[in-house]
């Protein structure tokens, strides 16, 4: 009878294995499943897996927890595609053996006949067992085959180094294969833990009215990396449309004046599209010169996807089919009735020349990989066809399957996820809005508890050039200390736009999510050299994220007890819960809080500890706490946050 | 773009796919499924679903929820296998009838051309729209294109009958289908709402000597009938086994003597095996005719599928390989070590010959269909091979897609689980051991809440001849007025084993669930007379499950909170909250418990309701109640429960 064994719900599985569970290089993947069979007898099962360079499967061992739940992990130690199922059978020897424990216990009339039972299934195995064991084996099989001693009989039938032979070459008559195979995409370790800071190199000039260049950005490349940050990432740096383009003064001003060097997202111009750098900035070589020196650092740089012409891109008059076209013939800007993007014309995926485009779409991303750029962030990829996605993600991962993509999509939650499901690497989150602490532990919990995390990689971003949010714009100093802790810490990737670090929080009116004078219409040097800079704040949480390894995964986190409404405290640990992060963030930036803790020990390896030293890796002072409850107290404007390395004496 | 918008989490489905979910005939199926596309456009979905008769796929409207989520219903109105999928397109008109509504209120400078726009959509449908509405459409497309006023001409490209018009005939340019197609097996209503009497025919005779034959059950079965039961459930009715015959003791008891009449389940001896009549009950023109008596008052009978022989089966003779044997050539009698059931021999489902074992198994089942048994009450079928399970009742389904599965499996959850995605038409649950409010409300929830809902089907038993829980021993007639309504009343399927209605309550010894005197080891009688029988409650409680529509589903419990842990108060209501039925039970059957309400009258129907009625469907009394607040009292040697019909007054 096939299929003798039943498996269910085999985890991590994405809609029944429709997509890809992610995982990173030197994971070890949980797997589980439900696993049942008629009956009492005893189950064997194992997981099979196989890496992209594998000729074969490999196979792991997958052990009951409780209530026909099985669970095991295996290690993936190469990027690419991965394949896992779960083989389950029947162990028939344990089930015997069980049996026969009891028997014994019981002192049965028939134990003779019990321990002939055992020999024969022992004998079963015989053949398929290596040569060198074969005499051992024998002899146990005489010997429950003679009238000896039932404990004796027992004890050799139980014999650990004989069930281990057992397992070694298990006999698995009614093996079932879990269906379908399971695929798992494994990203290298940054493809889950990074740190990103975006800037617009065109600001590095000298002065309001002049572009920086690569060159000039390039300088500023040494104390990104001392900040601590591995991804660099560009806004569009291709030549800008000057049709309908934007002025200085932001999205409502249809005046730019000779001065105005336009929206970056309004790609194109005649010197080129989005295989052309903005002359303003200097050319490929220098392009090139950039990202050489960000490599030099520890750091590489991540370009900005953004699927959009500007009305002077070549495209428009090479391909005017891959554009909508109205009644009237021309061209539709993009709009959000009544909004209108006149300076933007939005690619057709209805196009009839779907293939043209696609593969010239393709071709830009091949194009910035062979300039050394490996990671994408990719503007609005939710108002793009969604299959397109599926298709360019798995043809570029073919070749480069080293490649990130960031998902830049603040929309609705299960347009977030499709495209995650998609093959997006990581995605925008809905952090920036979550700010009280209720909504920031249901947020993260909703990301790290369910069967999301399995392929949903959050990246939290306190600001983008987009979003100020107005708990930055109120809150001063210490609200631009608390988010970059919240953000750091709580997830496994963050991300600042620079200014972040000089507490830039003017917005561009009352209300507005927007940036006073926001850099997306315009030049904006900065002064770096101000004293009251975050940047040692910033590198000191970076290098606190390097330095302990409970920080590089998501689904870790824990949220503690402490009673005040105000303070928000949680830690991560390591494997085996070792080496604890332990946080405590006041999120009130105009007052002093305090409260007591109450720990779950247990989460944090502490609980048989007796007094343990809390180490504050921002103050660098230490404590010697005892039990789970603690007093606190964080003034914001000293220190809004306790970070804690936790270590029992 | 194949596949141009995305389709998750398609409901109802029972792991991906690969199983049926279950309804029954008469039912609105309801559908959900997300629907995303990218950007902003409308989209369309239906569902397409077919039934067993159906030779083309039939529509139904599919709407959206809130945040991408859709639901509709599709009506199914014959038994059998049934099969779903969604398809979904993008509503190009109505995405360009949306944006014009804005751009008519921003009153835009080019409306001229927005509504030319829209008259090219509306040309593009002319070709596949019928030939009676070419001349309308032709009219509105040229107004469209007409310099008239702008509200002139929204209304018209507005106008529901057009609207209406172009959804019977959509234009499905991108349309995508869902897969896997959904399977959803339809039985007779009786597969979710039922009412079994169990009852031991060999009991019905003159005294404790003498076995009863299914002439004298045949006399009790008016009374079943009057009770308001539908399906009347006999133990198997086969010839018993001898050898090792257990005495009328019990379990224990291994010295029959000649007048032990031996356990039911001990199937077969020389008389023959599972398709013969127990010659003490009759022939099986006897059984014909008790099945026919049963069939003239409104009820059918079900028989005991036990696949399991005593060792004087004749298949122990004829088929010694269905069987597991031991070292010394003898046959493995049933065990649980050290537990031992030597009247029972189990069926080995590893055997070579599955083929002609299971083909056997099917006869039986087929051999009593013939008799007209259309209903089968299962035995531990978590012991017998899972995937045979699913080809048998594939099998009997494919010829009599009425017949119906009861699983009597009390065991592990995802066991029972497992079962009832087999194909299991209902199952036995822990029911029996739920007792307190908490444990009431917790497990009622997980049955109906979730998605075992949609392939589980619940069927209560307050009593069966191995459990008679302690609260039934110890709560005398209240307690067993209260778990029957609480059966009755909550789950569309409950059943009684006889003797329930006498308030028979002594343990075999304290601490014990099994009955004092089993009627699983001897002849039980028994005085039907007695004034005091909960014969006439019984009736009253099946009488309501009839008159309220509301109490054949599942899923439309819902308690309200009630101050008092002792009492429970709980609500169903049929399609769009109609005919409430409220009932408030004293789990306490040794003290008067009294408490306010607090009822959530959205639930009942009531929300807008001023004054209502509560009328006591058992004691026959009414109430006028305001609000949600109502101050109940029960006195449990009174009335333990009331069930009240609700009526806005």
């Amino acid at each position: 009878m096939k299929n003798r064994v039943v498996i269910w719900q085999v985890t991590p599985s994405v809609d029944g294995g429709r997509y890809a569970a992610k995982a990173v290089v030197g994971d070890d993947v949980i797997v589980g499943a439900d696993i049942l069979r008629e009956g009492h007898d005893l189950l064997s099962a194992c997981i099979r897996y196989r890496g992209p360079d594998d000729t074969r499967w490999r196979e792991a061992p997958l052990r009951e927890d409780v209530n026909d739940r099985w669970y095991g992990t295996f290690p993936v130690d190469a990027v690419g595609a991965w394949r896992f199922a779960i083989s389950a059978w029947t162990d028939h020897y344990r089930t015997w053996l069980h049996g026969a424990v009891k028997k014994v216990e019981a002192d049965q009339a028939d134990l003779d006949l019990v321990f002939a039972d055992g020999a024969n299934l022992l004998e079963r195995r015989l053949p398929r067992l290596p040569q060198a064991a074969t005499q051992v084996l024998t002899e146990t099989i005489e010997t429950l085959r003679r009238a000896a001693p039932a404990g004796e009989r027992l004890a050799m039938a139980a014999d650990e180094d004989l069930l281990a032979l057992l397992d070694r070459h298990p006999e698995r008559l009614d093996r079932t294969l879990s269906k379908p195979e399971l695929p798992l995409w494994v990203d290298r370790e940054r493809g889950r833990f990074s740190a990103w800071y975006e800037l617009f190199p065109r600001s590095y000039g000298p002065d309001e009215a002049t572009s920086g260049t690569f060159a000039d950005a390039a300088k500023r490349l040494p104390a990104v990396a001392e900040m601590g940050f591995d991804i660099v990432y560009l806004p569009p740096i291709h030549p800008i449309g000057t049709t309908n383009r934007k002025g200085r003064g932001g999205p409502q001003d249809l005046d730019p004046g000779p001065e105005a060097p336009g929206v970056p997202w309004a790609i194109g111009n005649a010197d080129g599209g989005h295989m052309t750098v903005h002359p303003d900035l200097g050319t490929i070589d220098d392009f090139d010169a950039f990202v050489a020196e960000a490599r030099s650092l520890g750091m590489e740089v991540s370009l900005d996807f953004a699927i959009q012409c500007s009305p002077d891109h070549p495209w428009v008059t090479e391909h005017p089919e891959w554009f909508r076209h109205r009644a009237d013939g021309s061209i539709a800007y993009a709009e959000n009735p009544p909004k209108k993007y006149q300076d933007i014309y939005p690619i057709d995926f209805d196009t009839p020349d779907i293939e043209g485009l696609t593969h010239a779409l393709r071709e830009i991303v091949e194009f910035w990989i062979d300039h050394d750029v490996k990671v994408f962030r990719v503007d609005n990829p939710h108002t793009k066809a969604l299959p397109f996605w599926e298709w360019l993600i798995g043809e570029i991962h073919a070749a480069h399957p080293d490649v990130i993509f960031l998902a830049e999509a603040f929309t609705r939650p299960k347009m977030m996820q499709t495209l995650a499901k998609l093959g997006f690497t990581q995605s925008y989150t809905y952090f920036t809005w979550r700010n009280y602490k209720h909504e920031l532990i249901d947020y993260v919990v909703e990301l790290t508890r369910g069967e999301m995390a399995d392929y949903f990689r959050p990246n939290f971003w306190p600001n983008t050039p987009d979003i100020l949010h107005e708990y930055l714009q109120h809150g001063g100093r210490p609200a631009f200390k608390v988010r970059a802790v919240l953000a750091a810490l709580l997830s496994p990737s963050w991300g600042l736009y620079s200014g972040y670090e000089l507490v830039e929080n003017t917005p561009l009116r009352d209300g507005s999510e927007e940036y006073h004078e926001s850099e997306k219409y315009r030049y904006k040097p900065r002064d770096w050299t101000r004293p009251d800079s975050l940047e040692p704040y910033i590198a000191r949480l970076n290098h606190i994220r390097r330095s302990f390894r409970a920080l590089r995964f998501l689904r870790n986190v824990w949220f503690h007890h402490i009673g005040n409404d105000q303070l928000l405290c949680f830690s991560k640990t390591a494997e085996h819960r070792s080496d604890p992060v332990l946080v405590i963030v006041n999120l009130d930036p105009s007052a002093t809080q305090a409260a007591t803790t109450w720990l779950d020990l247990w989460q944090l390896g502490l609980e048989h500890a007796g007094p343990y030293e809390a180490y504050d890796l921002i103050t660098e002072t230490s404590y010697i706490w005892h039990g789970p409850q603690n007093y606190v107290q964080l003034d914001p404007a000293d220190e809004p946050a306790h970070v804690f390395a936790l270590r029992a004496l």
